[in-house]
């Protein structure tokens, strides 16, 4: 059975944070940007039927390369040669901060997403499960604002902006090491799949 | 709740199909091996406890490749400086072919692995529901062998060893994109992920 009958059709965001992250010791750094963690997700992004997918980084020389990976999609020669990669590219966004991403998912508007982090380590602070998230994107219609980490997590700042924290995918005490592009594309068919 | 209490824990293998499949216009090519196919779908086979990831292609050079970058990742430094991605990359094998695929899951033994295709295009041929092969991988322990197509999907004569396939992803009538990679990781969820 698809629970698609009167559901409603949820405004969901996502971002990829660069900064502030944990590396290998737990330290807080800024990763690099990833090519295709800017098109695996995109690709997922739009497949779920995501409003927009930000790129966070406070590096100008980060933020010029996504632009001209932008570039090429959205306007030059990639998109004119792939189309449906034009249409998924078309969901990034680009922010500095976590702050600049939360504006402009409010775009303006008097709401206040709920923002929900995601992890691979186990956490004392209450867990929702994926279940009780899904339902709630079926009866209240958002924004929305899900946080994926790249490097060794997201760091302990950016949990307190969050209204949620959702349980890590897989064994928390055993083997725990998706990459974020295989974890968000899970993430949004746990939340956003047909069932 | 979660369905862990006495369900078998099923062997399941998955493979990574560069030969045969189709290309943008619909021709039966060779794709090229990509060092983040590899890596990402290691560890989501890790994740949920495969028993191998096999890296399908008739290729010389390309096969090549690949045993070099397994080197790096088991017996070189890569493997000592992150022993996690040692560990998920210890699950890959190599095949010429999509037989040799199947002889090394059968590994000498009186079985013939279930084998099930994967494709982002409706097919007319019998789909299983994700939650229909779910429940068999709880209830008959494989093995099981999953096959995922790189370029544009499986070529036509791969169906014709298969004994199912699964349901494509996303709406099939809609965009219809998501990267191999987080396709692979969305399947073993469905099949295999905790409930």
């Amino acid at each position: 059975m698809r629970d698609i009958v009167d559901r409603v059709r949820p405004e969901v965001h996502m971002a990829l944070v660069h900064h502030p992250v944990h590396n290998k010791t737990g330290d807080i750094v800024t990763t690099a940007v990833t090519n295709l963690d800017i098109h695996d997700n995109a690709r997922s992004a739009r497949t779920f039927g995501l409003s927009s997918y930000h790129i966070v980084t406070p590096l100008s020389a980060q933020i010029e390369l996504v632009r001209r990976i932008l570039g090429h999609w959205t306007a030059g020669y990639g998109g004119k040669r792939v189309p449906t990669r034009l249409e998924a590219m078309s969901l990034i966004r680009i922010s500095r901060t976590l702050d600049e991403t939360i504006e402009a998912v409010i775009a303006g508007r008097n709401v206040k997403p709920y923002i929900v982090a995601t992890g691979a380590r186990r956490r004392a602070t209450p867990v929702v499960p994926y279940a009780q998230l899904r339902k709630r994107m079926q009866e209240e219609a958002g924004p929305y604002l899900l946080l994926f980490g790249t490097g060794y997590g997201l760091a302990e700042p950016v949990f307190d902006l969050c209204d949620a924290v959702l349980e890590p995918i897989g064994d928390p005490d055993g083997w725990n090491h998706l990459s974020v592009r295989s974890a968000a594309a899970i993430t949004l068919d746990r939340l956003l799949g047909e069932r």
